[in-house]
């Protein structure tokens, strides 16, 4: 397989404006009023995924990282450009089923392929995306506008992709919700109106909680404490948590913490919100869960356990050299 | 040396909203009757450059081969993301260097880092940039503009990027010249005025400029007559040739018409601006020369040697898998 069979391949996903990828770069036209918002992510085999994953599954976790990040600034889904480095002995079946992951997401989030470059890599299989979403000038959320008082929130259940990927790696029995929860990110888009009307500071959860809430804090100049038995776990984590004598076990616990790729948001919004949300969270098909409260920066990151409360420690996945 | 350090070196490079890298993206307005001219370019080590050079080059490199793709659309730098995969055992001193590169081109070029990614790799050093300019509305440069009767012009000169390659390889002698266009590509960011003003279509020459002429006639549904002594050569390049018998020898000739890598521009003009294209041509650092002439698609895609005119194949890198 080729280059020029490659593109072919991908010419159904091109946005308007990309013109078929005929061209050098594209021209995009942002609407009056908006920011367009723009985020990269990379997914390298081995790391970020295994790599034995089915191709769909990989192109969508690719795209939904990136989605996710839009999420979080509360932009909706526009373009993307695809960076993918593919190596030597990738065939045109595996690209095909790549190619129709891509495509299946693009018509759910409604978003669509700019331009890109794909690439010959002696190493192992790696995507870059980079993608650009719009928002309303004015609305945008950071990580810096949370305040002392405003509610913890988190999207979700937290830990399930690390569990997942535990059940992958053969550490944990077979387990299908927490394994699609490591391949899968669901990026939370359908809060977008909440986060829009409610939300103070918001980020997006893929290094743990325990060092993106740590971010999170240091941006906004403010502490945090949050309480252990109120952070939310799902039916497969506490299925997984029953079969040890306690229910909140430390593996359960420290997945939710400290491990990476849930994507789910972390959000804080004033008190006064709180019945709203708690009322606007009723239509989203996933929980919206208040796990505490901010505090002076004085206060450090704060963890609120049964018997003592102590200083969460920003651990959770980091790449070194 | 750890993400943590990285981004730290990075943040002096942050455009204003980037907020210091702070957040999961980034919010970017376009100024007025503005678009956005997006491209991305990957490279990795072993494939679009040898990978021992020194990390400002390497840096320079990955952003140039992408405002060379912004000078064709006729946008003007504006912000990039970079996604930067690392092998293990990176250090710090080579950070420092790439970093340094990066800032030096981004006062040579007005443009600032917009947000990215860093990852560690067990693959080659990849190096994934998504750049970004602004073009006035309406006055976007494409591939799709060619006529007959158009002149082509390239700037520059041809294949010395492709020699140079050789020269790192060990295969010709050392030559400094020759060398530099391979390790640093000229974006032809200068000749935007005069893009703007004359050109009907245009690209910038990276696979070389058999394939890449016969991509940008493909995209105008037009032909080509070009004429072999009029293609451009470098001072480097005819120093290597006459050391041959025939001082258009083969190697010169193939590395002008298949070598990669150059980063020139490829684009045409209707004839009435010869003499306009000729004047503007005096002010700028480097050649424009007209090397032929826009046919009728049922023309083919020629090459007029001394004695012949022959069809020119659509030969030059591509990725295979």
């Amino acid at each position: 397989m080729d280059e020029h069979q490659l593109i072919t391949m991908l010419r159904p996903l091109a946005a308007p404006e990309a013109d078929n990828f005929s061209n050098d770069a594209a021209a995009l036209t942002i609407p009056d009023k908006q920011e367009l918002v723009v985020t990269t992510d990379t997914l390298i085999a081995g790391v970020h995924f295994i790599g034995d994953e089915p191709p769909a599954l990989i192109a969508q976790k690719a795209l939904r990282v990136n989605l996710s990040d839009l999420a979080a600034m509360s932009a909706t889904p526009y373009r993307y450009n695809l960076a993918l480095s593919l190596p030597k002995g990738t065939d045109a079946a595996w690209c095909e089923r790549f190619v129709a992951g891509l495509a299946e997401d693009q018509t759910r989030y409604d978003i669509s392929l700019l331009g890109g470059d794909t690439t010959t890599t002696s190493g192992p299989l790696t995507i870059t995306i980079t993608a650009m979403g719009l928002a309303q000038s004015g609305v945008i959320l950071t990580r810096t506008g949370a305040q002392e008082g405003d509610n913890i929130y988190v999207t979700g259940t937290l830990g399930d992709a690390a569990l997942g990927l535990m059940v992958a790696q053969g550490e944990l029995p077979e387990n299908t919700s927490l394994l699609n929860r490591y391949h899968l990110p669901q990026p939370r888009l359908e809060a977008l109106h909440l986060l829009q009307k409610y939300a103070a500071a918001a980020m997006d959860i893929s290094d743990g909680l325990a060092q993106d809430l740590n971010k999170l804090c240091a941006a906004s100049n403010v502490g945090a404490v949050i309480t252990e038995t109120l952070i939310p776990s799902s039916r497969g984590l506490t299925a997984e948590s029953e079969r040890s004598e306690d229910p909140r076990d430390d593996m359960v616990l420290n997945a939710a913490l400290y491990g990476g790729d849930d994507y789910e948001l972390l959000f804080t919004a004033s008190a006064e919100h709180q019945s709203a949300i708690t009322e606007a969270a009723q239509n989203l098909s996933f929980l919206i869960t208040k796990i505490g409260t901010i505090t002076a920066k004085s206060g450090g990151i704060m963890l609120q356990q049964s018997d003592a409360t102590i200083p969460l420690k920003s651990d959770g996945y980091m790449h070194k050299w």
